[in-house]
């Protein structure tokens, strides 16, 4: 990790590097949302991405930028989400070890996700100071490389491949560009990765942020001017729970032009319209952006906005409609 | 409607008519299920296809080749599937009546969803004699073209047109053909379709018909060498309960090299696999494919196989595995 900016020539190196290890996941649109938002939709599906997210684009850009004395001895995480799995799988396909460290209480498909692409889990107690003594062990003992989920150079430049794409796969499939681009906002990855993309290819961009109402420090955070760092906010998109970073925020400070909020029902009803008309498969946290497209149709009608669908991980037996 | 088959050249016109009203369905892969299958899969994913099913070609291919004074009567039909859905959808976008003949007791959602894509639904009482007495009302007063979900050669050269697609993007986008396409099976539309072009286009690729152990006719049809129509089978499959006619038998009977069977619980196994590891939302029909290549893996290992996902349109609220 290190508090040096990741620059554009950084995110182009990473698309180079990472480009065998992960798709290039298609660009979807509907009708439907279209008429009911007055806008035109391209929905950029991280869904089908390695992995199941787009936190394999950060992870595999870490990976395979290690020496193969770093590498050697293999990376470590105390995620237990979607960067997990990432790290785990893109570990796997350099063949090094990919360090876990997770709460015991974890749900045990949590668990059974990140052993199914390889990681070698560590059991913490459910404390915040058992994490981060047991953390430091495996590291002190493995020496494993830490790779923070979101706070990392190399992390957001391959978040910022998602955009590259994007503006390509636009010129290519629709032959224009974008109006806007909105994207979750958790820790902050995602958005400094589209704020370091955008800010060079496509500067007329504007990024929107989409966050949940019932966590929502990102936006008071960027109102206040500083960060500002909630203890356990609760919300159905579980992957937006965790507070900005000074990486992250350097880039949300900077480039984003607004951090719009949905509330839990209006994040519900977007995830469960997705699913139904556009027929994929998505996590709450993706439907905040779409939640706040229809909230605030006056600043996205008649615009071309690109809406990134950060990932389709999310327990089938459990959706948050039937609850 | 008619009894002559539809040919090649039907099929390729067929494309061009509909090309404008019809998406390009991407094909996606997994290698999740590459690894448990030991194959090569090539999901077609109809279930993103305008009106959420593969239907919308056929329907479409019927509808924008009437003329101009049969078109100004309207189209009738009396599915209340994705067929019916479809008709309304092409019809709405010729400008032109659909009439829908639906039981009273059909569920809300589905007379919402004809409404919604701008169907006119007649109601009749639930029963076959009602049925057809209230459409041959309906036929008479407004001199509606009759179109069958299935048995209508406009309506097979329609459905043809997505295994040209699958093949011009496994060239394009794979550099390699197929061994095989394994569809499911019910009145024997898309089946024929495939049979219709690939016979012409790539003789070589093996088509394999998929079907519920529960509604089993098509494959006690093939192995008895005629038709057999089962009185109302009960599948979680629903889209798969309609008996084989005399045009769709034609190219069963011909062109398919084996038709394969799933039992209930491998089918609802097989769709939350997809939901699980895809992260698309496709109905319990389109499932039987997947069920009968992992039930059957000596037939498909080692091979390119091609799978048509036929639709996306299903209950949110009642997903077979929560029930």
């Amino acid at each position: 990790m290190t508090d040096i900016l990741p620059t554009y020539a950084d995110m182009l190196a990473a698309h180079e590097r990472i480009k065998p290890y992960i798709h290039r996941t298609p660009v979807l649109t509907s009708s439907f949302l279209n008429e009911k938002t007055g806008a035109e939709l391209f929905f950029k599906c991280e869904n089908f991405q390695k992995a199941g997210a787009f936190k394999v684009r950060g992870a595999s850009n870490a990976v395979f930028g290690l020496s193969d004395e770093q590498a050697a001895r293999g990376v470590a995480t105390h995620s237990s989400g979607n960067h997990a799995l990432s790290l785990s799988y893109a570990a796997g396909r350099r063949g090094i070890p990919c360090h876990v460290v997770m709460p015991r209480t974890a749900p045990q498909a949590k668990k059974d996700a990140v052993r199914g692409y390889g990681g070698i889990i560590t059991e913490c107690e459910p404390s915040t100071s058992s994490r981060e003594a047991t953390f430091a062990k495996v590291q002190e003992e493995t020496g494993a490389e830490f790779v923070h989920p979101y706070n990392d150079t190399r992390v957001i430049a391959g978040q910022g491949t998602c955009s590259k794409e994007l503006m390509e796969q636009m010129e290519a499939e629709y032959g224009h560009g974008l109006d806007a681009v909105v994207a979750p906002i958790g820790g902050g990855g995602m958005i400094s990765g589209t704020c370091l993309t955008l800010s060079t290819l496509a500067p007329d961009v504007k990024i929107y942020a989409a966050e949940p109402e019932q966590a929502d420090d990102a936006m008071r955070s960027f109102k206040a001017g500083h960060i500002i760092a909630d203890d356990a906010p609760d919300t159905v998109a579980d992957g937006l729970k965790v507070p900005l970073k000074e990486n992250t925020w350097a880039f949300v400070s900077q480039h984003v032009t607004d951090i719009l909020t949905a509330s839990e029902q209006e994040i519900i009803d977007a995830m469960k319209l997705t699913w139904a008309r556009m027929k994929i498969v998505m996590e709450p946290s993706c439907a905040v952006p779409l939640a706040v497209i229809l909230k605030n149709p006056e600043v996205f009608r008649g615009k071309r906005v690109g809406v990134v669908v950060t990932g389709g991980n999310v327990d089938l037996d459990k959706l948050p409609w039937t609850l």
